[in-house]
Parts: C-alpha cells; sequence; structure tokens
C-alpha cells in the first residue's frame, strides 16, 4: 500500500485496539456476563471498526483517486476499488 | 447471563473467529498489504460483528423479554435494555 | 396494529416529514442542484427512516412482546417478527 | 450538478420510486395495518435510500474526482465532499 506508511503505525494502534476490545467480549462471554453489558461491548467493537473503515477509505481516496500525478487509469482503478469496498462494507 | 450457556459455545466460537480476521487485518496493516485487499477484509470483520450482535439480540430477547414465567418487571427490563442496545447499534 | 392508536398521530407526522424531504430530493435532482448537497439531503433522510424504524420497533417491542397479559404464544410470535425485521432492517 | 444530467432521469425515477414506497407507509399507519408489515415496509424504503446513495456516490466520485481533466484543486474539493457524504451517511 505504500502510502500507509505514513500513517501506518496510527492504523495499526487501532486495529490492536479493536482486537482488545474483542478479547474483553471473549472474556465476558467466558464469564457469563450480563448480556446486556455484552450486547454494549459489541456496539463498540461495531464502532471501532466504522472508524478503523472510515480512515482506511479516506487514506484510499487519497493515495489512489485524488493525488497528483496519478494516471487516468489509476484513478478510474482506484475508484473502482473504493466503490466496492464501501458497497460491501455499506450493505 | 444464565441462558447463554446453552448456546456459550457457539458465541466464543463467533467471537474467536472474529479475533482471528483482526489478527489478520492487522498483519495485512503490518506487512503493507495492498488497501482494496485490507479494505474487504475489514468489511468481512463488519458483517462478522453484525452476526455476532444479532444472536445475541435473538438471546436477549428469548431469554429476558419472551420467555414464560418472566414477572413483568422482568420483560420490561429486559425490553429497555434490548432497545438500548439495538438504539447504541444501528447509530 | 391498535396499539398504535395512541401514537399513530406522532408517527404519522414523522412518516409525511420523510415524504417532504424526499420531494425536496426529487426537487434538487430535478433542478441540477449541487451534488454535495444532495447527498446530504440524502443522508437526512437515511436518519430520518432509521428514525422511525426505531420508533416502530420500540412501539412493537411493548405493544407484543412486553406488555403484561399477553399470551406466551403471542410474545413468542411477536418477538419472531421483530427479529425478522431487525434482521431486515440492519442488512 | 451538469454530470447527473446523464442519468438525471433514472435518479429521478429511484426518488419517485421512494416517494411512493413512503407514501404506502404513511397509508399503512393511518389504515392501522399490522406492524410487522409497517416495519418489513420501512426496512424496504431503508434499502431503496441506501440504493440512491450509492448512486450519488457513484456519481460524485466519477465527475467530481477520477473524471480526466480535472485540476488538482477540484479533485481534493470532491474527494473532501465524498468523505463528508460518506461519513454523516455511515454514522
Amino acid at each position: 500500500m505504500g502510502h500507509m506508511a505514513a500513517n501506518r503505525d496510527q492504523l495499526l494502534a487501532r486495529t490492536r485496539r479493536i482486537a482488545g476490545q474483542v478479547a474483553a467480549i471473549e472474556r465476558a462471554i467466558a464469564n457469563e456476563a450480563g448480556c446486556a453489558a455484552i450486547l454494549h461491548q459489541v456496539a463498540g467493537v461495531r464502532g471501532a471498526v466504522a472508524g478503523l473503515m472510515d480512515e482506511l477509505i479516506a487514506d484510499h481516496l487519497q493515495s489512489h483517486v485524488v493525488a497528483p500525478g496519478l494516471s487516468d487509469a489509476e484513478r478510474a482503478q482506484g475508484g473502482e476499488e473504493l466503490l466496492a469496498a464501501i458497497r460491501r462494507y455499506a450493505r
């Protein structure tokens, strides 16, 4: 991905936070925590995943579609990939 | 949660699968995989989290609202918790 | 639906507001308004539809699942209908 | 929006279909139709609104970000507008 190098650390930190939230849900289920609490934790993960997706979309748009110096064909491909991701995500 | 004991193993298996998907995203970012591929993986996690939420909501509805023998007060509380979770999730 | 009589007027008002928002989008497209503005209007309709769905779900849950005096079979059916709606909506 | 002229008729047809679905919900509420049926209709509108949004996003991306011949500043602005719409929509 190249362009991600710049904020790769930030993306990794976000992903690790999500991993931590998922591990907490696993423990909560194993320990038979109250299910209202577990529902809340899952809603939190959903928000964190949406935040990661948002950052990836912004990165992709910037680097593969908007960036000066790309060829028309590169922009067209970057745009197609973006739409495919949004469609799959929004379903 | 009690009622979850029945399908706790299934919920744990689902949660572990999500943990595995998140770990794969972390590796993909660390290895600078193509970002179209990463966007796809994140969309997959989103679907898996939605599936987990769906199962938790069905469990909660069954055990804390629908189940025969609950008191009116228990049903009212179970219903409130369910709405709170749906609202937070759907936002 | 019976139970909706109570807040039928409120649901109708919500629905008419959505109809008004959709009519405004139709005019904006016909008049070739800027597409950033149209995207914004569509996002607004999405929020309003989610609000209507939320109110309908809360009503249904209260009247067909939580309400004192329902039979076990009625609650079971009300719960099934609710899950079907949430699943279709969340997809 | 200019570029929309091409498929303005298609967008108008989509929007009118949504208006028809919303009008049907209004009648169903007024006539006290069963609430499972109404929940279903609202889920249908949500899908139709998502389809309209999807088409608008694809149009906007193509015309204001991907299209050959745009200036760097135009692409940057088109990209910002797109992200703002996706963020507001996905919330």
